[in-house]
């Protein structure tokens, strides 16, 4: 059997993130504040965000340096390694080739610290002693607390009530690593105790834990918010998984012909996608390039191209995006990180310019394809990574069809030992097929 | 910083298993016919065990070469990451180095495929269609499944029944793989029926579930039964842990002062060890190797070393081990594994040689322990490893005191994700100090 596993020595993992902002075709929209309607004013945000964030938000300059600091944590689990998927493609019959990313390997189990570390060092580098979080599965919430606990900065995260007490592991993960976590709408802020007082009966929204997040950050001192994918620094920071797949993939002598994420708000799928699509822009490469949304949440697929709230709360400014309406709910479907009404702008540009496909499966297929990876590959997924496993395994079939000796590469965004329950249920057809 | 990790090529991975059989001081003391106390003849377990893994638990041959289609399924986690533990020598401000062998990197989550994968292996090429075993905590029964999807082999796990309704995350896991789990006592086996007419309302133990597995596949045909620790040829698939250390321990330029494993059946302690034990016996070096217990089961610490059954219900051969008795039954402690009544013929042997310390820690100071390596190196530890991690903390404490710049090396012989329930109640101030 060939090599099934390319490791890059932590020595000589990438010293920068990518940003695509240099590259866009057309330039972003600017955010508007959700009041005036006129594009926000850098120093509107400085209350919830370090300014370096903010400068990184915004800026279009190609490359930004990593700092040693922050490489230094990621190489607790970077590089991250990728993996040719020789038992599935045998299991399979397909001449394609297909490869994946497995940022499982990270102490909280997805790409999220990809994203936590550098936004708690910044953090930290300006003073924050306090950083709060909305999470709702806990994926975020359990990498922020994972960060902060490295910075010796305190971590609050309202994690909506229903996943609170229905998905406690990710709960105990960011008590493990120090953090505070609570119950969603919670008496902690004055829009918690409102909410609480006119429905207390609610079990929570991340509309509603982001207000309280967002409310805890702006009132009170050296606090800030971190939000865990849509912006454009949030993509920035994750692109660090595609620069060590383009090197890994010059180990192995390919290049893809096909690149696939899942998407919620974007950031795994920017972060393994963004450098190959900059090799697509420029005109070097010519990838396909793949988001993949569940049926439920089909935000790229189905939603409007227009400006809209990032929150059912109408607080955040109006982002120009894909969305389904700020006041979306999606079913309960199990890969709640996919749960999201909007999509990265940056993402959402890519769509609209026709640079990036999407696509959706429903919940019933996407386990069936995560059960055939867990067997083949030994790895079990996250449910939010079986959609892009789902859409490898399509592609490679097509692949079977033609003949093709195409190269596919996916991102394995998490593990998805934290969400057993989930999988109970698809074995004991207890699934809906959102 | 230094480096912290240091990882071996899959190709570069040991392609042999070291036997400590060859390197004895003195011969082990046969196990002995449960029936007639006479040594047991080989053929007497060839119902129960394929020939390979007779011979290999018989033979005195020093290396034995691991077959090429286990190194491939090795490859999907091995060579395992070995770790220098900087951020925890930082914040213990010891001039000790502390290294530790990541295995739970592994899919099921710690080093029981090393031998899983292995016996699995030797079974088909047998001909066995089905594997027959007991779990407690479900870590080896896990394990089991994982290798037995590999080489289509059905496999049937019986699992104790408080752990089946109370730790129900493995058992997904073994479903996720394709294997089959029922809770012990089970109507499948004539012992489990008589079992549960007698105590209808047992919650069952490991020696029943052993007693069930054993039935199982002495009456079924081309049905085998495999056992996670304690036997000879489970220790030699092990050692591949520590040859691995080896080479990363050269890699690093140290020789390990301390090597440290968590013992309960002996095998992750074994894997670890006896590589080294080698070189100590043969005078070549000199490393301390110490074998930490809970004190709720402190086999090697008090028990007596002679010749004793491995299961409550007097089925298994006789074997000369330390032991706590047979109807030893330990305090319901989170490390599961670490809660049996023996240990390894070879450990114990060792352990009475004076050429192994043993020693033990109660249940509140482990989790401490494990709390601060999850904040300094960032994973979270299994309840077994947290055991390693004590005893590693506390000999680079004394380093600090003596001002020696000793190194400590200790295996992490699994990740902690299945385990929250045991972290919840820690902080919950409701852990019991066993």
């Amino acid at each position: 059997m060939d090599r099934i596993k390319y490791i890059i020595d932590e020595n000589e993992m990438p010293d920068k993130w990518y940003n695509i902002l240099a590259d866009l075709p057309t330039p972003l929209a600017p955010p508007l504040n959700p009041l005036t309607k006129e594009p926000i004013d850098p120093k509107d945000l400085e209350p919830i965000f370090p300014k370096e964030l903010i400068k990184q938000e915004l800026t279009t300059q190609r490359y930004i340096k990593i700092p040693e600091e922050i490489r230094e944590i990621y190489k607790i689990w970077r590089p991250a390694p990728l993996y040719r998927a020789k038992r599935l493609e045998e299991k399979l019959k397909t001449p394609a080739h297909i490869y994946y990313k497995n940022e499982g390997v990270s102490p909280p189990g997805s790409h999220k610290p990809n994203t936590s570390v550098a936004q708690t060092y910044y953090n930290m580098k300006e003073g924050t002693e306090r950083i709060t979080t909305e999470t709702g599965a806990g994926q975020w919430g359990s990498a922020l607390s994972f960060a902060c606990n490295y910075f010796d900065i305190e971590c609050k995260v309202y994690m909506v009530t229903s996943s609170f007490y229905q998905k406690p592991y990710r709960k105990s993960l960011i008590n493990l690593w120090g953090g505070k976590v609570v119950p969603s709408p919670s008496p902690d802020t004055q829009f918690g105790r409102k909410v609480l007082e006119e429905l207390p009966d609610t079990t929570g929204s991340l509309g509603i834990a982001i207000g309280e997040a967002v409310e805890d950050a702006a009132l009170n001192e050296n606090t800030k918010y971190a939000l865990g994918s849509v912006l454009n620094h949030v993509m920035l920071h994750q692109t660090i998984i595609g620069l060590e797949c383009q090197e890994q993939m010059k180990m192995a002598e390919e290049y893809p012909d096909i690149v696939i994420g899942c998407c919620g708000g974007g950031s795994n799928l920017a972060g393994i996608s963004f450098p190959f699509m900059k090799e697509k822009i420029d005109g070097t490469q010519d990838p396909r390039i793949i988001a993949v949304e569940p049926s439920a949440c089909p935000t790229l697929n189905k939603g409007k191209y227009e400006y809209d709230y990032g929150d059912t709360g109408k607080m955040t400014p109006l982002l120009k995006m894909y969305s389904l309406g700020y006041d979306f709910v999606p079913p309960a479907i199990h890969a709640g990180g996919l749960r999201y009404h909007g999509c990265a702008p940056t993402v959402s540009a890519l769509v609209a310019e026709g640079l990036m496909e999407a696509t959706t499966y429903h919940q019933q297929e996407v386990f069936e394809a995560g059960v055939l990876f867990a067997r083949t590959e030994g790895i079990a997924p996250a449910p939010e990574s079986t959609h892009a496993i789902k859409c490898a395994i399509d592609e490679a079939l097509k692949c079977k069809v033609t003949g093709e000796e195409k190269t596919i590469l996916f991102n394995l965004s998490g593990h998805g030992h934290f969400d057993m329950t989930s999988y109970d249920k698809y074995f004991n057809g207890e699934l809906s097929n959102e």
